[in-house]
């Protein structure tokens, strides 16, 4: 039966360090956390636990890229030799905060706009088949303060059309059809 | 079965007004427009045409709402005795060109937050049993020049959240809610 499910936001604030620690580290004994945050389940840590889930591939397209449990998510799984690719918007990329450089600095393959328009796709597909799409930008403003949803989906009538897009704009963005003013 | 649609913009400009004058007058003459637009289908006129199939009920949960079409399709349906209702955020509609102060000329009903952080969603429920969500905006920028996603399904599963979501909402943001400092 394919996965289908809602999270929506605001997130209450929690810690994500021992959810993150298991997944850099698996079977590593658990340090308990002690700092004052409540340690449960909300809407971040499922979508962190849905991320991490990636085997094979993770296809991120998203405007805005700057929360930081996020960010180290995505750098574990590239770690894992999960193969992630990010596509991004140019003028936000760059803004204080952003996590694109983290990334890139970790050698994960990032590819951005040169046009006007914003690129302004808020989603993921994890090995393929999983989708998560929706007006959540991975900021930790829209995850702790915006009211934000995600659709979670494995229907192939919804993923393929997100996976097209993928590949299109993928292309579409590869350096070498930059042009320099 | 159930709708299962994706729809991606950037839509090409394209003239709408034959679409809108039917749906406001249906069964009247044609009358054939001669302005120098395409006037073929487009993602545009998909999401028009899905919105303007709504018989007893449109609900509106959007961050912004600027386009023309868009706000025009909106008074058909009020004016044709479909309640609509429309959530949106308070930053944004005050802001020049917004649509959402024709609406409230027009009778329909608006609520937006108090608060801090953005409602920042981007979904419309269409007679309690169609969902259109994702990246999109209701704004001309946005559906003609950025990348954008709009996901429409009639999956209970999907849409049930989606409806809840908006009446919890609509609720919270009850004028009599209102503090004013």
């Amino acid at each position: 039966r394919p996965l289908r499910e809602v999270l929506l936001f605001p997130s209450p604030p929690s810690c994500t360090e021992a959810l993150l620690a298991e997944a850099a580290e698996p079977g590593a004994a658990a340090r308990p956390c002690h700092c004052p945050l409540p340690h449960g389940d909300c809407p971040l840590s499922r979508l962190l636990r849905l991320l991490l889930a990636a085997r094979r591939s993770l296809d991120i397209c998203l405007f805005a890229f700057s929360c930081p449990q996020l960010g180290h998510a995505v750098r574990i799984l590239h770690r894992r030799g999960v193969r992630v690719r990010v596509v991004t918007d140019a003028q936000y990329m760059g803004l204080c905060g952003s996590q694109i450089g983290i990334l890139r600095q970790d050698g994960i393959q990032v590819r951005h706009d040169q046009e006007s328009g914003y690129m302004h796709h808020k989603f993921a597909v994890v090995d393929g088949r999983m989708l998560l799409t929706g007006s959540l930008n991975w900021t930790t403003q829209a995850i702790q303060t915006n009211r934000e949803n995600v659709l979670v989906t494995e229907d192939a009538e919804y993923v393929k059309p997100f996976l097209d897009e993928f590949e299109k704009i993928w292309e579409e963005y590869n350096p070498v059809n930059y042009t320099f003013f």
